[in-house]
């Protein structure tokens, strides 16, 4: 079965937003072993959109379209395509009963042109929209004499991405007849290509299961995908591929998941322990207290955060001492040292962790260039630092030392951080 | 002239990257007047690409292309172009010398077939690329007896949009044979519609100059556009529009351009003055700081902040009496002000702003929903806090949060605050 995307809108074409639909929807297509071969994006006009979908169901056995399903006049995705198949849209008792309901329980007056949402395809399979009006809806239909199964799915990433996952997908893995299940290892510490070394062996030799690593800003994506006849199969194929991969990459993977996160691992593992954190920044400058207390709860493990931007600062909030800044400098072993158990002891939280650099992109000497950060971790048992020489502008080398420096507190929650702790590039 | 762009590469399709070379191309052609029909992506497969190129060609005065031009047996775009115009594709010297030149100044060994991307259709207007190696070009051609204009890019974002801005929009420029001129104004503390409200009369008489809103995550862009002979005209006529625009929404203005942000307009405003600001934060966990601090040269103005989630480290940090927060509670007027009292008394700054409040998606209660949120200002001369009710989930409160936050500290660099400052929404 292949695939074309058609995403309907104007505000598309005038570069008003980014199409994130086809990424997603292109990838999970992929991910259940679909090809997408085109993706078109067309305006709020009838001829175009007529002539999009027309090109579309010529080329494709299946066309998923986003956008278009709305109440007012402009949106005619699900008409034209009734009209192509040569189908009556009648009012779907059930979806006009929800549109109702909906518009009361927000207390709001419901223009009668939102009824138009519920008149439906005859004989399709309608979507249920639990974040939004607009039904979807699946068709399947001839055009011109030629089969094409239509996808009509609201254009709002927060109505599409739940319509497709709990009802397009599950049709789909249907039809496809086997199953495709993938499990993401999210990696740090590790580049890509040192990454794709290490598991050479394994990617030489794949077939099914396979695994494929995907470089994001200062981590690996490593996603394991098997084809199976069952979810429950495919899992017990993944199973020995995964632990052949944690066997040679072990503390480096730090959490499962496509959408899991670095903060979100070292607020669960602090959780998990009932221990607190505290940070003290000044190269990124709030960025790893804002990660973490972007994680609903933190504040079961996270009570004080310390950005100390000047020497000053440091000394005063800190209590790093004005000889260690004199002689060593402020981004140096000794600074970070004394930030992170300045912080500790301040805080009474059981980790202290703290961040000193040049982010650029002024700053830099010879001996400190820009990208020089020194984090320092602190506990009731040790305080150590480490160096770090890290490459791109202000944002990217902010964003990776906000990385080390929870990956440096994970290793410790996790008892596996050493005085050397080796990161391959 | 009517556009269609394609996009080229399995990359696309796989869902692997997300397309915003079509944004950035489909915003810059709608601000020179040009209209974007379709956009279509297709991968490196040489038969679907010529199906999508000789469909654009069709339907479209002008195609621009993006991907398909590297050194690899895959990159076909340049070919397939030359091969429906009857062109042949010859060596370019300059090209060539450039690729090598690149090659040579990186100290990297050049494999013979990136020569590949120095052979041009002949009589095409060459595009130099200083930011990789792929040479771009225009070729005004014909298909199939009907004229097209194709515009070949580069894949890679950073080497396609210096070439388009540098290259193809003077070229474009000239054939629209006038000038389209943008200049956009930044308001926060009026909502989209508000703000369309009180321009009503200016957006109602439009036709040259234009005015557009935009709306954005808490805030509003004006895009201010005049079609004329010159650049020099077309600003002409953008002042006076400026000026009516600005006799209205005055103060709500607070930074001019596509790119510009509050805490670079706050920043500019403190150095401006000589000034320091201090943060204290609760629910927005260091991303005023964070903020902040992203702006290169912060230093000058910013030495410190805090986050203090925790009712203790609120007194132990900021001074906060126990008592105002077993009276008032933690997300209250009063707290709000003595953080920030507190935090400017500790920095020695001359600004201390602090945020408290209930971010979601947990400790919401009937009186104090999630969202509701206090802010407090602190200078010499007064100690202020404001009360909000934000919606949204955390991610969005706290980036409100954080924005009144800045535009209170700016309202106060201008001497504009008032104890009642009003915010349309």
């Amino acid at each position: 079965m292949d695939f074309e995307l058609v995403s309907v809108g104007t505000e598309l074409l005038l570069g008003q937003i980014v199409n994130t639909n086809a990424r997603f929807l292109s990838r999970e297509l992929s991910e259940l072993g679909f090809n997408v071969f085109y993706t078109t994006v067309v305006g709020d006009n009838p001829e175009r959109l007529k002539s999009a979908l027309r090109i579309a169901a010529m080329r494709a056995d299946a066309v998923i379209t986003t956008g278009g399903l709305g109440p007012t006049a402009d949106d005619l995705t699900k008409e034209t395509i009734a009209e192509f198949c040569g189908l009556r849209c009648v009012m779907d008792e059930k979806s006009k009963r929800r549109i109702e309901e909906r518009f009361q329980s927000h207390g709001l007056y419901m223009p009668k042109s939102n009824l138009k949402q519920a008149e439906m395809p005859e004989g399709c399979i309608i979507l249920e929209n639990n974040n939004g009006t607009a039904p979807g809806a699946i068709v399947e239909g001839k055009v011109d004499g030629k089969e094409t199964t239509f996808i009509m799915l609201p254009g709002p990433p927060s109505e599409m991405k739940p319509m497709f996952l709990q009802g397009v997908k599950p049709y789909l893995e249907a039809k496809a007849d086997c199953v495709i299940h993938s499990k993401s290892l999210r990696v740090f510490g590790v580049g890509e290509s040192a990454a794709e070394e290490k598991l050479r062996n394994i990617i030489d030799r794949q077939t099914n299961p396979t695994i494929a690593p995907y470089a994001k800003t200062g981590e690996v994506e490593l996603r394991l995908t098997a084809k199976a006849n069952s979810v429950k199969e495919a899992k017990e194929m993944l199973r020995p591929l995964e632990q052949e991969v944690r066997n040679i990459l072990n503390d480096y993977i730090y959490a499962v998941g496509a959408d899991a996160s670095m903060e979100e691992t070292v607020v669960s593992l602090l959780k998990d322990k009932g221990m607190k954190l505290a940070t003290a920044e000044s190269c990124t400058g709030g960025l790893i207290a804002q990660k973490i207390t972007r994680i609903p709860g933190a504040s079961a493990c996270f009570d004080c955060g310390a950005v100390t931007y000047s020497n000053a600062q440091k000394t005063k909030t800190l209590g790093v001492r004005e000889e260690t800044l004199r002689t060593y400098g402020a981004v140096s072993y000794q600074t970070a040292e004394e930030m992170a158990e300045g912080i500790r002891l301040a805080s009474g939280a059981d980790v202290g962790i703290s961040v000193t650099g040049i982010a650029g992109p002024d700053g830099g000497t010879e001996k400190k260039p820009v990208g020089t950060v020194y984090i320092g971790i602190a506990t009731k048992e040790k305080i150590w630092a480490y160096h770090f020489y890290l490459s791109g502008n202000r944002t990217v080398v902010r964003e990776r030392a906000s990385l080390y420096a929870l990956d440096l507190v994970r290793r410790e929650l996790l008892g596996c951080l050493e005085k050397d702790t080796n990161y391959i590039w």
